[in-house]
């Protein structure tokens, strides 16, 4: 019997990924990445999504008639059982998109479909740095907080297919505002983008730093890391904010999900264990909630994820296998 | 064949509640109450578990050999799968006891344990307010609060099986002290109790409100219902935090759980729904986080619980159910 591959397909706001992925030792056999286009509207970026796997196909030697199913991550709200995109406040025009048909047809393979966060904190579980635990969540931090729960090894869509999103939960009721609408999400102070933002926020309103900023260039948040390192007071403040909050972010997953292991990925991590992990744990033990009981310590370890910007893409791959599960795909 | 019939425990700080469940209809068929004398230990309480559950059975005109198995719901920490409960901050002197096999022995039926807000979760899921949907949140609001999500159709215990706690969800980071030892937990404005708590010292600080308190007794969320009711501003303000907060609960457990329903439950609700449901209503749908899809509405209905004090010990009764079907009791 030949070996099982699976297609992953990553949609972001700029580029689309793309890889190819061996069941049976989960190893990536290919990876690319091709512009999104996103004004062009659901339709163009759905024909790129279809053109992205083709190439990912190619690029790993094989053809498309050996791909078992192939997965695709996107931003939701979403329908996984359905496969419709409803809309995603990134990618101008969509609607009710039916991703999984139009994948089907255009590549003539069976495709399942799941939020990006969830297919990345499923890559983490599947084939990364949470493949030895049981239960897991995945905070990804980069231009927002995407994230995903897997709880005795399945995966947590939540009741109607849209929960999940711990970069949404409101850690600070009031708080700062969030493009999602809401005030005070976790997002807004320790996505990669938005603690940029915060920074930005707090030079034009008077205050100072170190971080010396030509005409319109955008601050990023290796800027404030690095800032932060050499002890700039505002870059410390802030980074030492994202820290805190994430702290709690990890206190109300381990009230509500109790996983084993927390993992942090996204642009942030970038940042070091020094910088970002070490004071991330150290906050989140101050939480002093950790009811003794030696026979089964009740939090979990936190960690830095360890599959960088593939994530997404073996996540959505290694999601064909539990479409397979669920009888979505039949092989 | 005979109907099968269930027991179920509901162990309280100050009394043990009792009762008998016909499975065929979730029936209550007995329902009995005797007091925990907490302060004699946990051997001496798990043996009132064990009389009062005999009591239930008796009033129920039946013998013990009848049920089919014992549901204890306690206070957590706890572990479902092994039957022990680690520890609780309401009853002294528990440590690691092994509730389950105490109780097996105690009444030679097999037994199972669950976390009292799951018991309670679970009761209005299996006979109660949520039993027309798939997916389900509970909060209990009476001294803490308690809560426990289902999603589609399975009680969500979490990883390390201490999760389901959002109760002590941070809602705002630095807030009130929480007797957890967080701060800014959803129990420290929104429990009756801490709502309660929160009065007396808004009163001891030095403001004033028409409700009047005699010498040492205690102010009851009761009395500020209907000291808000009746338009006293600082009852008003603390009643109307209170759902503000509750309000944020209920995003956070959308976003995260993204259940059918959300069912508040305990003492609180004797407020009424135009005094309490009304303004969580509210105050939630002003949070503004839901991206439209007319074909899937994804924020829930928020709903009274209805099986008011009896939640927990029907709860626990219908979680002889679940343990049946874990394979953790056989019958």
């Amino acid at each position: 019997m030949a070996e099982r591959i699976y297609c992953g397909l990553d949609l972001g706001g700029t580029c689309i990924k793309a890889g190819v992925v061996r069941a049976a030792d989960r190893k990536l056999l290919s990876s690319v990445s091709v512009e999104t286009c996103r004004q062009r509207g659901p339709n163009f970026v759905i024909g790129r999504l279809i053109e992205a796997a083709g190439l990912a196909v190619a690029e790993a030697g094989l053809q498309m008639e050996r791909v078992a199913g192939i997965g695709v991550g996107t931003p939701g709200p979403l329908s996984h059982r359905r496969g419709v995109v409803f809309q995603t406040s990134n990618l101008p025009g969509w609607v009710c998109e039916p991703v999984v048909e139009r994948i089907r047809e255009g590549t003539g393979r069976p495709a399942t479909l799941e939020n990006d966060g969830n297919a990345a904190a499923w890559g983490e579980f599947w084939a990364g740095a949470g493949s030895d635990v049981d239960s897991l969540a995945v905070l990804t931090l980069g231009t927002g907080i995407g994230a995903g729960i897997i709880l005795q090894g399945r995966l947590i869509r939540g009741g109607r297919e849209n929960g999940g999103e711990l970069g949404h939960m409101i850690v600070q009721a009031g708080g700062r505002p969030c493009t999602c609408g809401q005030r005070g999400c976790l997002e807004t102070y320790a996505s990669a983008h938005k603690l940029a933002l915060r920074f930005a926020e707090a030079l034009s309103a008077g205050e100072t730093s170190s971080v010396a900023v030509a005409g319109d260039e955008e601050i990023t948040s290796v800027q404030i890391a690095e800032a932060a390192r050499a002890g700039d007071p505002l870059a410390s403040r802030i980074w030492d904010e994202a820290c805190y909050y994430l702290a709690i972010g990890c206190v109300n997953i381990t009230r509500i999900c109790n996983p084993d292991r927390i993992l942090l990925g996204g642009g942030l991590i970038n940042a070091g264990k020094q910088l970002l992990l070490k004071p991330v744990r150290e906050k989140f033990a101050l939480e002093d909630w950790r009811l003794a009981c030696p026979e089964q310590p009740l939090a979990p370890d936190i960690r830095f994820a360890s599959l960088n910007t593939e994530a997404g893409l073996i996540g959505a791959a290694g999601a064909v296998e539990l479409a397979i599960e669920e009888g979505l795909i039949h092989v």
